[in-house]
């Protein structure tokens, strides 16, 4: 039972909300109680008994084989049950970090113990206590071992979620003077300790991931506690890969007619969540008096005795959470439709053919054409799918209309409208679509109107010409069949339109097209777009870093990716990169550029990880009229998800409703990531180089710690000229 | 004409000195008179007119290709003259960091013309000047792209040895303020702008060469001022890839006689260059007034217009760095050697099969089995050849006879000596050497012995029973061909004796050799080695980290070699890491090792980088004496060659003179090298794992930045069991 129906569209993992429960070896039962009664979708459960020790077994039993004390056989449930209905959780006890060296190897044998009995049960996740002390090197060391030969499993990292301002860098919770006797005497390790953790519980994460090297098996589970850091330093963990929330019912409120809720900051964090395909897990025992129902035996809240009719005594809490759920936001319809494409890198490498793509997860199957991310614009000729794209981008062409009407009466007084005839050149005309905005532009301002449309691809020519004698605009329109950076125009043009933009502005070479097209525009005549500047900004991206990482080499380390960034942690604003500005008759002018860029995270933040860069572009159309990315500027009616949750750019696929996305970010990511540290500014070089047959991008961090310069000589990602 | 001959055994680069010059464009005047008449072997001269500037020339000429002013043709002198006689000066001028874009590019394209036309001559290296500011990205990303495509020449990146107290972070020379203008009417930009340099050079090469990523053809030519940093600091540069030290005639001192010399400092820095291949480069005017030599012209000392039978201005500077050369103290025969192992990996990895290396440079070739590095002791048998190099280790054994002798005086006193007959156990005999030993032990002391010399090698037993009749032991000595893991012993032992240590103690599994050998030795037993422990320190070692990188994988930065390390930077002193004491009769044991270790680098060293660690052992035979290659505790006439240069065990291959080293240190590296800062210590954690069919080591930094765990379970380096 989900926590409820959004349209039938959110098909997310968050939809689904656990328990945790004490150990209980009638597995059967727990999961009756509190699936069937409690109404929870899956438990978290121990699967040995807490006093169980290795040490001890062996004294008792001596040295042959003997049955470990796991909660009943296999048989207890089918294997769709284990799979689906409950997470394993590894014993709270086990400190592999601790002095004492006889609890260290007990704590080994038994993490080895229960990961291999819950893979064999081939459980999806196991919960994994959280490290005890500051130094998890040992806790680490075997969790990486475990990794390197598990089977499909994801184990989830326990992390409180904590950051004390008292700036001490070293998480120490209290308990690490606790001896192994007092431990070995406790049922469960409390996580009620967690609150009087000290310091920043990301760096205790951000140190085991590091020892095992990202590994993309290696998840997060926070613990939410009832006071939450603040807002900087939560958002970091949006672009870790944290798969649950476990939410203490300590850190419920309490409301007027006596349930659980939150307070604004946990709900607006648990919505963030289940927006991050986040699952909840509810944990702790029934704290609030709620009315009316019969809870004789509340506190013994994992069901042990307590007959499966009788309602489960935490089920306030989980009616709270399917309320945050039902209430939040439905997604725009686009946005529902680029679900999928969410953190999905799409490869400029992918060849420079056409190339069809099955996206396919449990959810949806959706075949696209990445095409247009991909193709090396002056190098290779579009299809007509990909024209289809970018004709639909009905926002875009309203712009360019503006931007064209405003430049018609800029250059014509209205005196001189029925006489004077602008020559306007579309430059990489396709199929016509700045063909018809620039009449319409005309129109709209009474302006007259000669146009040239220039166009390189032999195949929308034929398109272009069928348009004209369709719409009857043979006697003002010209089709050049021609590259526009070789035709010998025969008159000077007046206003000089094209649409030559990608995601990083510059990066599908408008600068050099428009270079080679202004040798037929007046001295006096109009770009349109005059000018454009690229942005970038820091992100926590693992999931990017991980399937970059998975191709296993460093050419896909030093591309740049088109991708709809969604699960990343934005660390700092924007900054400017580079900026072209058209025309440019200066004799010396060069398209490479060189910026030095540094960014400083908010104080509050704490530390965060670098995983590369997020790209995005600004284009001054005309005057005021702009069309961009950057998530500060890009305005809400132009841009169906602006800065909050992602950047893109979409219109619909008119009679059928089809969505395609266009213009997402750009990611340029990074060969080792960077951790960084407030008040210890990262520095950043990008660099745009021109060859004679490419250009490309290089990129390095020259602080805090100098990485190496990405994609020397352009030698793994470069767009052909 | 070197600098001198010392025995005709020293083949380093060091011998070879050369000189800076001015540009001067009669390259073959400028040659003759430096080499000829000033006894120089080589000239580090501009190739370009320094008033060239890309810029002006453009204006001068138009867009029209012309000539570079150029030193001449490639002509002027020949291919070996060129290559052997002559390093490339880049013009000194150039600045990629400047905030003035018309110096930065002037300088990109100067410095990819000047870089072309150097390989163009094949040149062996080109002198890059010192980056200006503190920053350097832009200049090592330009050097990078070089690098790329680059034929074998190194690039020499200039940087003045200075490291102030000051704690300046930054590396600031004065001349940033100099504009653009200023360096244009400069005909050399002069070195002596060093002396005003602030902080620590280390950390723009280190920036640049982290840009570079290491790359091999980029390697450091010091400039030594007239001060210099303290010894801590200087030491770092021993693990750099420095290829010259540009010593300026004000560096120099002036003696009783007017002679030029240098201080002690300046002596001792230059007496360690020259030991590690480091060649020494002359450059400035004759600050000394030397007598009775006619030096009419001196101030004009490169040549230009000075006859060639003249005297050079420079010559006794050379001569007094001859005089250093040749004072050097002569290397032990077994060092000279060793001299082409210094630095050079010998990888377990080669194989379980007997691998024959031919080392071969310009100077030598030398044959021999590294055999006895890579075996898997307890998988495969010995060759004869390797039993050969374990025997010829004269001074282990004298330790090993001292050690019994001691240990059979112990158990037996003198008044027992010829009642009571011990029994001893080699086991691991090989062909007899630890057999012999015992013997003469016993001798020694008058004690009366019963061996049993247990042997695994049924081809080793061949010898053993030969040499037990050519000697007439059979009374004394039982052979027992069998592995001493199963062998059912007749009886139980009083000493048992093994030589089963490899450079890091345990890493040739003595500690489960003995485990399984010592249920025959009897409770009150002497095992003889009774302990051994491994000892690490961090190290710089650049050489070692990029032949590692070189085979482009992980595998080969997770395994340790056997290696003389020489050209390194020992950062910290040793510390232990895991030991093993035998007997062992507890019933609990375990040969698992775990050991957290810190380091902290002296404050006066200024960061290090750490390419990895270098790992040794000592091992106690029987109470006071020990054998080992630690380098504060290996007694110098135990070993060739002690702490102050390289760890090495070796002895006399009799007759024919020739030597064999032995027990070379061990080096572990770390992937991504990790640099540290005075007052943040090195955490490093590692781990000695058994599985059922191997053993292995893992391990990983923790502090100041975590990274991935080494050779998860042995998954890149194990010892088979």
């Amino acid at each position: 039972m989900a926590l409820g129906e959004r349209g039938g569209w959110d098909k997310s993992e968050s939809r689904y909300c656990g328990v945790e429960t004490d150990f209980n070896d009638d597995m059967p039962h727990l999961l009756s109680f509190n699936l069937s009664s409690g109404g929870f979708d899956f438990v978290v459960a121990s699967l040995m008994d807490p006093n169980y020790r290795p040490s001890l077994m062996e004294k008792d039993i001596g040295g042959g084989s003997h049955v470990l004390p796991f909660a009943g056989s296999d048989l207890v449930l089918s294997p769709s049950q284990w799979s689906s209905h409950v997470v394993g959780k590894i014993s709270s006890w086990i400190d592999l970090d601790s002095e004492d060296e006889i609890l260290r190897t007990d704590s080994e044998t038994t993490l080895k113990q229960e990961i291999s009995w819950a893979s064999h049960l081939s459980l999806q996740a196991c919960l994994l206590p959280s490290p005890k002390g500051a130094s998890c090197a040992n806790y680490a060391r075997c969790v990486n071992q475990i990794l390197q030969s598990l089977n499909n499993m994801q184990l989830w990292l326990r992390i409180p979620l904590v950051k004390n301002d008292d700036d001490t860098t070293d998480f120490i919770p209290s308990v690490s003077t606790v001896t192994y006797a007092q431990i070995l005497s406790w049922r469960i390790f409390s996580i009620h300790v967690y609150s009087r953790v000290r310091g920043d519980s990301w760096e205790l994460w951000n140190s085991f991931r590091l020892l095992c090297e990202h590994h993309s098996q290696l998840s997060v589970a926070l613990d939410v506690l009832s006071s939450l850091p603040s807002a900087n330093s939560l958002g970091r963990w949006l672009g870790e890969p944290v798969r649950a929330a476990i939410i203490h019912t300590d850190s419920f409120l309490t409301n007027a007619r006596g349930y659980p809720c939150l307070s604004r900051r946990h709900q607006k964090l648990i919505t963030g969540f289940l927006n991050h395909s986040i699952q909840v897990v509810i944990s702790g025992k029934l704290n609030h008096g709620v009315p009316s129902v019969s809870l004789d035996s509340a506190l013994d809240h994992t069901g042990t005795n307590v007959e499966s009719s009788q309602r489960h005594s935490l089920r306030p809490y989980l009616d709270y959470i399917a309320y945050l759920y039902q209430r939040m936001d439905p997604l725009p319809e686009q946005e529902r439709f680029e679900l999928s494409y969410r953190d999905f890198l799409q490869s400029p490498l992918q060849g420079h053919n056409p190339l069809f793509h099955i996206i396919s997860d449990e959810f949806c199957t959706i075949e696209f054409s990445n095409y247009y991310l991909s193709f090396q614009p002056l190098m290779d000729n579009l299809e007509a799918q990909t024209y289809e794209t970018f004709e639909k981008d009905s926002v875009k062409y309203i712009q360019y209309q503006r931007a064209i009407g405003n430049a018609l009466v800029d250059r014509v007084p209205d005196e001189e409208a029925s006489s004077l005839t602008t020559v306007l050149m579309v430059v990489g005309a396709g199929r016509g679509p700045l063909v018809r905005a620039s009449l319409q532009a005309a129109e709209e301002t009474g302006r007259k109107l000669k146009i040239y449309a220039v166009e390189k691809n032999p195949n929308a020519v034929v398109t272009l010409h069928s348009l004209v004698r369709l719409e009857g605009w043979e006697k003002t329109v010209t089709i050049v069949s021609c590259d526009m950076r070789c035709w010998d125009a025969p008159e000077k043009a007046d206003i000089l339109v094209s649409e030559l933009l990608g995601s990083f502005g510059d990066n599908e070479l408008s600068p050099e097209c428009l270079d080679g097209a202004q040798r037929f525009l007046k001295q006096d005549g109009i770009s349109i777009p005059s000018s454009y500047t690229s942005f970038i900004q820091p992100v926590t991206a693992s999931k990017l870093h991980n399937d970059v990482k998975s191709h296993k080499d460093v050419v896909h380390f030093e591309t740049a990716y088109v991708v709809k960034v969604h699960s990343v942690a934005r660390l700092a604003p924007c900054e400017p990169v580079f900026t072209f500005t058209h025309p440019n008759f200066s004799t010396k002018k060069s398209n490479q550029r060189y910026k030095k860029l540094r960014f400083e995270i908010p104080s509050d933040t704490g530390s965060a990880m670098v995983h590369g860069f997020a790209g995005y572009f600004d284009a001054m159309l005309y005057k005021d009229v702009h069309l961009g990315i950057e998530p500060s500027t890009a305005t809400p009616n132009m841009f169906s998800c602006c800065a909050s949750s992602s950047v893109c750019f979409v219109e619909s696929y008119f009679d059928t409703g089809l969505q395609i996305p266009a213009w997402f970010a750009i990611f340029f990511p990074l060969r080792t990531p960077v951790c960084i540290r407030p008040g210890s500014p990262l520095e950043v070089h990008f660099w745009r180089c021109c060859g004679s047959t490419k250009v490309w991008y290089e990129w390095c961090v020259a602080s805090p710690n100098p990485s190496p310069v990405h994609n020397s000589n352009g030698r793994s990602y470069w767009v052909g000229l």
